[in-house]
């Protein structure tokens, strides 16, 4: 195994620069899981191993899964724990990091009409929770999760270690124009989540598949044409004095009703 | 109003101190709120407010609030950004801070008797996850928290801004002993949330009030001594293949369907 110890070497420079590049990921189709389980995750679910990153430290701290994950990659590099720390998105890196191919999971689209219960994200912005709802979609048993373009990026290190790697199993899909794409699926039953009384409460709603719970940004909600594009709308009742949840607490409760 | 300028004066290094330490916070029984809105509901919920730190950025920005935070304070003082950064716990901070006074709420464990829906932390530990839970109890309806002695300090500044505001209007309690306080309780009814299929499904748990839900720590669980002294097992079923849910999550999904 070579041995990397310089900043400006190229697979260095590439795996710094798609940790912190939402861009450079997307040119690139390429993206960064890092850490021991999110990694063995990956290579589970059969995600193309394109660079590993290892120190000398990890690789003797669990070498089997090293040894594995190695394995799985085209390329493996070990590296000094000063050039992890510039690689690496966390506090306390564990050293290891691994450099993905992105998944082309695009087949999504055509199986909506067979059925399904489906999420929507409209301009989820924080990574933290776009991580904790892909986890619950996931654990809850969401068939598959559509993203408006202007989410945040699926693959940007927070929301891949946050998801806990569902990001690597759970069908994610991006579409450039969300109402535009709501509108082309008319066979699927939308449900709009909003803060308000006029809705229809979640509790007394029976959701019929295909269908899609709509979920918008943190602060502001689901913009206008999202859900003018939507067939209903839906509420979280509550009983306390708050005025609102946590985005991926509501996001949870609504798929929790949705799927149970 | 006096300018403060220097880090060495009495209160700055109060401030200060109070946001890094929950030892100080528990000898001195005050702690910090910061932001503008925190310090807010702070102030609608009567917490009597012990110094107030503006600079003069925030009072102009929003003189009507501070106006009227200040009429609260038993003293304010302005402060310069520079001095305003050493105590701020945030990274864009809003020049709006509070020193406040532990609010005594153990008049909750004299209701308990008379029925309510509880919940009770055993050894949570993570800031963020406390604040959201806070939050999530004061939406749902939930009664009071009671909180096992080694919890996340209530007062730490992560869980004061994560609560929105909870942590003033909510009921929140610590038992020194929690094993024993449950025991001490029986007519509690109590439910412990478990992982594993051997545990009655929440969904299928009809609770009898008085009732209080106890949640265990993001890793490990509820400790055997805690479970021990509960009355029922209870678990989230879940379709998908995670293996577990974040532990705010898993916590809303529990209040939700105890208070629904």
């Amino acid at each position: 195994m070579i041995t990397l110890t310089s900043k400006d070497n190229a697979q260095i420079k590439q795996a710094a620069k798609l940790q912190k590049s939402a861009r450079c990921r997307r040119q690139t189709a390429l993206f960064v899981a890092e850490g021991l389980r999110v990694c063995a995750d990956a290579m589970k679910s059969g995600a193309a191993i394109e660079t590993l990153f290892l120190t000398e430290a990890a690789l003797e701290k669990n070498t089997e899964i090293c040894t594995e994950l190695s394995a799985c990659a085209a390329k493996t590099f070990l590296v000094t724990p000063e050039l992890f720390a510039h690689i690496s998105d966390t506090q306390t890196p564990q050293g290891v990091l691994a450099v993905i191919k992105a998944l082309d999971k695009s087949a999504l689209f055509d199986t909506i009409k067979n059925g399904g219960k489906f999420l929507v994200l409209d301009n989820v912005q924080d990574p933290n929770n776009l991580g904790t709802i892909l986890r619950s979609a996931e654990a809850f048993g969401v068939t598959g999760v559509i993203l408006s373009a202007d989410c945040c990026d699926v693959y940007n290190p927070k929301v891949v270690r946050g998801s806990m790697g569902a990001v690597f199993r759970l069908p994610v899909c991006t579409a450039e124009d969300l109402p535009q794409w709501l509108t082309a699926h008319p066979q699927l039953h939308t449900y709009a989540a909003v803060v308000g009384d006029d809705a229809q409460r979640v509790t007394e709603t029976t959701f019929e598949e295909p269908c899609a719970i709509v979920i918008g940004n943190e602060g502001n909600g689901i913009r206008q044409a999202t859900a003018a594009a939507c067939r209903h709308r839906i509420t979280i009742p509550m009983n306390g004095k708050a005025e609102s949840l946590n985005a991926s607490v509501a996001a949870a409760i609504l798929i929790w009703e949705m799927v149970k």
